[in-house]
């Protein structure tokens, strides 16, 4: 994968988009590349977008924790980044990616699989 | 559709589970229903929840304007909210919804549409 961080110039433009929040983050969305599931959301700061472009491994910085963590490293459940997109005010970033085994600390493959607030079948 | 923001006991339980984050917000991630694209990010707190669960359209808080809005509104791209999911610890919402043309006010279908950091192609 050609790594565009290595080209200070680029990288400084891409991180000039950015527009954090009040928590100096930008909210990043994990997709599943081929079928569409949406898998989990978590925080970027320049610094772990830098990382997750560079290594093509997804890179988030944790609220919790206030720690760098690639994702699937203690787990074992690795996101390989296919695709990364910026949205058009900064503050969020789509990453399509193929993800191994859950996504979900909880052991499911989305972290949006058990809460349903609002079923579909109760919409018709 | 019935309106479980009707229901006192249970629109607390799941105010009572929001994890916002320094500006009091939570992510929300609006995709369409039956393509699976993701459209959109925006932000939530547990008032745009609940006019979102309880009118059916999405409804967001927006930091830059620091009010509520109904997407579609002003522009007519309304988002149908068909299922409300939140994640496993509480500072992401995904919404599944029918987006009436473009998502983006810039006039994209998404908005993430325009702004490729990496693309599947350099990754192959």
């Amino acid at each position: 994968m050609p790594d565009i961080t290595d080209d200070a110039t680029r990288w400084d433009d891409i991180a000039a988009r950015l527009r954090p929040g009040a928590d100096g983050l930008v909210a990043a969305v994990a997709q599943q590349w081929d079928t569409g599931e949406v898998l989990m959301l978590a925080w970027m700061d320049a610094e772990a977008l830098r990382r997750t472009l560079q290594t093509g491994r997804a890179t988030y910085w944790s609220r919790s924790r206030q720690e760098y963590w690639v994702k699937g490293d203690t787990s074992g459940h690795v996101q390989q980044v296919r695709e990364v997109r910026l949205d058009c005010d900064g503050d969020a970033i789509l990453l399509r990616v193929d993800q191994t085994g859950p996504a979900c600390h909880t052991g499911t493959r989305s972290c949006f699989d058990a809460d349903v607030l609002l079923g579909a079948e109760d919409a018709a």
